[in-house]
């Protein structure tokens, strides 16, 4: 294995002309001949690409609604396999059964006054906005339920909300909570509210964050009007995502399920999403404290945090149906390693018609599928074995993806050296997350897709932003200094994770977007009417999604020496463990100087006393914890990785497997605490973030949550993880 | 003169009891057996304060709306002046001739369209907002004008803001502008859009810095409901503040005047303050780019920058009449130093009825007046001559105060040891600033005011909401550290400016505040009936502003060595000064940046192409500055600082006159560059912020403006200036 580093002076021509001629690049895991042959390819694939044909794949797929369930969603997985078996692929559909709840009854209500609509009204402007078949706006999940009390704005439902509703003398016990979307992932909301005591959780869209705040409302504009509601699951995916019935296993027809009620990953309030139309009542009814300055909205009122003085009533009820959940499996058979696997997916189910998502991730995969096809038919065969996969139920929280990798984990860990997501996509700037062992992979990949609306390629307009958007001048120096970009750190919200989390596997995921804001998430204005005008015009970005997977997929295929790059997955870890060590030292100092602070009753004298705001309690100082052993452990790990490219052994079928294998060495068998689904030392869904990271999350979440005594333990976890890593990189290359 | 240094233990004892036994105390100027009178005089003082005295004068003063020319504006002076000769004062009225504008047109409509109402109307909860001879909602000193032309949205018309014009190819030449209220100060938003091109203003309260973004709107809670509006002046008193056709010299009848046409401090454009009830129509109207985030206020629509489709029409007359303006100077004679004055003021006219702007401050120092005319009949005399004045005209830009003090500049600089402010006043925190040689008084007399809701003392007070709101737990522990506060800097705002930044006199300005937040400001709102609700339930702080005032004064007045601490003033001005080299190195490290980023494009790169917007404009270089002079100044004015507490003159007559006389020396004969009537080179209001303060404002404003020839010229000038004064302190103290 070699490492690539730019040379200065090709970042500067990339910058120009986004392009280098094929002779002048190198390629990780390819001989400088091998290389201009693979290049060669790429150019022959991208031939095939058609960007009108991926817009006509986006406008048959979101033609109608096709939830996970629904005849179309049967119909969408159908069409999938018929097209993959067209473009040459050996496909069939891979069936779990799974829990899948839909509204039977929906009510909220102020009694004696205001009645939630819950309805998002068809628009003239959105041709399939007023189909048959659209599943209602509510929260998968939510429990059934019938309850009446008092309501309280709980600002984004954090925790540090509720510290603030307990210093303002508000509880939520036996009420029902206000939250607005945004911040955490909305599972989290009615997680915390439930776990302070609420009875029922609403969850809306402010303008603020999702609507005319941040430009003109639908069909106008891009953003969300006062109708539109955002759906989506409240699974409590961080403790395991997947059928809630079969955790850590495949959900087949046979497969041993749980009652619901010993499903950890369901919450036991009725949770409702509603637009900002129907909330503004409900804010208007409500008494109590004057919101904080962060707390407050864009609707036109005095946010107040309550209770009201009137109770409110919330009425739901699910029909908690097992449906049929068909994943799409397309196969190309490798013609040197048939059992290395390049695997890569994205789900096909909607909450509604989902043009952006997942469609537009969807007609990218399939686009790569057809021109590989084509290649295929031209004389070309993969060295490995390409998977590539259409995964259903993931909008419920990721079911069709966990349960065929649950239901093929020992297969996968064998097999499976990489694992490619992508999800929905639209105009903007790269998105590149995952396993940071392939960072240099995806930084060459990126430098030879150009940019359809700059001419320069994907990672310079990328750097170009991150430089930008530096907070000092400082930073902005460095980041102008840096070659290639840093590809993030996977959390969860999509079907990477049982893949990445659970099993091992190294995985990627790829998105363009940021430019493609708008307020269709969720909604049935997800539609193709909204993507043509505001997502991706012209399906220029699904082209250039499709050239960055595909040409992924086709050099993790095809190279002799698989394109691992350690090192960066050291510096990357190593950045962490400084990190950690300086929220420790932060956490330490401002828990030193805010209990000062509360003893000297400062917050007493500032605190207005018309407002009768109590001081923050008095929080346990932070001890000196000994991060030493995951430092010598990264010592080691340092000297592994800085020699692994001078291995005898690179290039031999052992070496190849020991390299996809590796990631599986930072697993700990026991799991996170009190989630031990998730396996992975290095990289998790935040329990208090959802969607968000968390990195050496066994650590970081012991410091934030204030588990002094958990710190110890999980250093040990991933110590002994990277260690295993280590030892298992020096046999492998034999060093 | 001696130094007084908090010993930590006083400190810790404040916090608990917020007082000290008086025979622990020192006091500086006095010697400990003066020290312990002093304090018998204040607590004997103290006890003829009455709030509910305050609260009536407030009522009685705030009866009737009494602006500068009007039949009750009269009524409102003569009052104080029989107060003033009741409580044994002689005093008489000191009336000048000013120039006075009011409306006698004003129009703003969308032709065809919405038109304004421009009304706020009577509320049955507010007894006098109905009341007659209201002065109607308007910009005082806007031109006369009647123009049409195409709106545009600037923000809070900063000239930043005019530069993100620039980048969205928005130009204002030959339209109207909407700017908002908050960040500068009114009257910069017309100039700044008049510098630009535009050719009318129009300035709204937003709801999110003047609104229900920030509690229950009136009469329900404090805040601005949709139909209030601020009035206010917009005379460019950045160039000079007073009687436009007066500069430098006294609105007596007979004096000089200058045409209309060429007072450099009036504007030439139209210019209007309107409610965010009128401004809605205006915003929703305009097309043209969506406003950046920063610049969307709390109204339910998306802020567009414009231009609207339509073209608006504004259409504004004046009766631009000459008027008198009345001042009330009332003197109790010193029975020592006669021509030592302790000058004290407060403004008596409004823009309407003025409950808490003026006549709260008003009323505590007509309280002070009160109390200390008992201790005369009681025997007392003070040492020094007090001069107590009630400025008229403050409003429409310190008219009476200006032109007093250019009418006696002469007698004032030679007589003038100090000169206490107050105005508006209310519930919270101390605000106290100005002239850094009286920094240490003010923490002495702070130290024994108590604070009515907490009791301890106000500065206890100050110093727990300063630590608490420091922005890092470093800053938060270096506050929790700090003897004493920091006094802050004086800007403009009210009737100080003549004095201090003019005349060189030594100043102060007192109020209370931050826990009376509301929107009452310069409305018809501001009322007897909203300040007992939401400014000063029970007048508890117009005690305390009394207590403060009326401690300083008597300390000032009585004191065998006058209370100044010039070793304050050094270290406030060698703070400034590293304050300056860091802002020039941080600016050139900045602009290196961002000259980089734009010149390699990133800009272009990272820019939304659907959003048209430009690279900012490649900025000139920030060369390295030669601060060493002032530096060296600086040492010298160290030296003589630490040695003046061992003076053998202190006490003497001659020492005394040359400590109140010595900020004078900081004076510089050619003023500041485009602004001569501003002489003083280490405090000035901002060219570009009004009432925001720049200190040493020749050199930063230099700085900020980048008009890097004028930084070396500045310097120059303030190194004279801080020689000077450490000569003549010098000679002084015969050292």
């Amino acid at each position: 294995m070699t490492t690539y580093h730019f040379p200065r002076i090709l970042a500067l021509l990339l910058c120009t002309t986004g392009l280098l001629r094929a002779q002048d690049k190198k390629l990780i895991g390819y001989t400088p001949e091998a290389a201009g042959k693979q290049l060669e390819l790429e150019a022959r694939f991208d031939q095939q690409l058609s960007r009108q044909h991926i817009g006509e794949t986006i406008r048959q797929l979101s033609a109608h609604p096709h939830h996970i369930g629904s005849a179309h969603g049967k119909a969408v997985a159908d069409e999938i396999l018929q097209r993959f078996k067209s473009y040459g692929w050996d496909a069939s559909l891979a069936t779990y059964q799974v829990l899948f709840p839909t509204p039977k009854e929906r009510l909220l209500e102020i009694p004696g006054g205001y009645k939630a609509l819950l309805k998002e009204p068809a628009l003239k402007e959105d041709a399939t906005s007023g189909q048959e078949g659209q599943l209602p706006t509510y929260n998968c999940w939510s429990a059934d339920g019938d309850v009446t009390g008092e309501l309280v704005y709980v600002n984004f439902g954090l925790p540090e909300d509720y510290e603030y509703l307990e210093r303002a003398g508000v509880s939520v016990k036996g009420k029902i909570v206000i939250a607005k979307y945004g911040r955490s992932w909305r599972g989290t909301k009615p997680k915390v509210a439930q776990e302070h005591g609420a009875i029922g959780c609403i969850i809306y869209s402010d303008p603020k964050e999702d609507g005319y705040y941040n430009g003109d409302v639908y069909p106008k504009g891009a953003f969300k009007n006062e109708y539109g509601v955002q759906r989506g699951s409240i699974l409590d995916m961080v403790i395991y995502p997947g059928d809630p019935l079969t955790p850590n296993t495949g959900a087949t027809a046979d497969a041993r399920r749980l009652k619901r009620e010993e499903a950890t990953s369901l919450l036991k309030i009725p949770v409702l999403p509603i637009s900002y139309h129907d909330a503004r009542p409900f804010l208007e009814s409500l008494g109590g404290p004057v919101a904080p300055p962060e707390w407050r909205g864009a609707l036109p009122l005095t946010y107040h945090i309550g209770p009201g003085k009137e109770k409110i009533h919330l009425k739901l009820s699910f029909d908690w149906q097992i449906r049929p959940c068909y994943n799409v499996i397309a196969k190309l058979k490798g013609s040197e390693w048939p059992d290395e696997w390049v695997v890569r997916g994205n789900h096909h189910d909607a909450w509604v018609n989902g043009a952006a998502d997942p469609i537009s991730g969807m007609a990218s995969q399939l686009e790569e599928a057809k021109a590989i096809g084509e290649l295929v038919k031209q004389g070309y065969r993969p060295r490995r074995t390409l998977v590539y996969c259409a995964w259903d139920g993931e909008e419920p929280g990721l079911l069709g993806s966990t349960e065929w990798a649950e239901d093929h984990a020992a297969e996968l860990q064998q097999k499976a050296v990489v694992y490619i997501n992508t999800d929905n996509n639209g105009r903007g700037f790269l998105g590149a997350s995952g396993s940071h062992a392939l960072e240099t992979l995806v930084n060459e990949v990126g430098r030879d897709i150009i940019d359809p609306q700059t001419g320069v390629s994907v990672i310079a307009r990328k750097q170009a932003v991150e430089a930008l958007s530096a907070a000092t001048p400082k930073l902005k120096k460095e980041k102008l200094a840096k070659q290639g970009i840093a590809i993030g750190a996977m959390g969860s919200g999509s079907d990477y994770s049982a893949f990445l989390q659970h099993l091992g596997i190294p995985s990627l995921n790829y998105g363009y977007g940021g430019e493609d804001a708008g307020g269709e998430y969720h909604s049935i204005y997800d539609s193709y009417d909204d993507f043509v005008r505001f997502k991706d015009p012209g399906f220029h970005y699904g082209l250039a999604l499709s050239q960055t997977a595909g040409h992924t997929v086709l050099r993790i295929a095809d190279a002799v020496n698989l394109p691992f790059d350690y090192r960066k997955l050291y510096e990357t870890v190593n950045g962490y463990v400084n990190e950690l060590t300086e929220l420790a030292a932060g956490l330490r100092e401002s828990t030193l100087v805010e209990n000062q602070l509360i003893r000297e009753n400062k917050y007493q004298l500032v605190t207005d006393t018309a407002k009768h705001l109590l001081p923050p309690a008095i929080k346990t100082a932070v001890p000196y914890f000994d991060f030493s052993p995951l430092q010598n452990a990264l010592a080691g790990l340092d000297t592994v990785t800085l020699a692994l490219a001078n291995s005898k052994k690179q290039g031999s079928p052992a070496f190849n497997k020991a390299l996809y294998q590796a990631e599986q060495q930072l697993l700990h068998t026991a799991g996170l605490p009190a989630r031990p689904w998730y396996k992975h030392t290095i990289y998790a869904p935040g329990f208090y973030t959802g969607y968000g990271v968390k990195t050496i999350p066994g650590v970081r979440e012991a410091i934030e949550q204030r588990q002094w005594s958990e710190v110890g333990t999980q250093i040990g976890a991933v110590t002994a993880a990277v260690n295993r890593l280590t030892a298992y990189l020096k046999t492998a290359a034999g060093i």
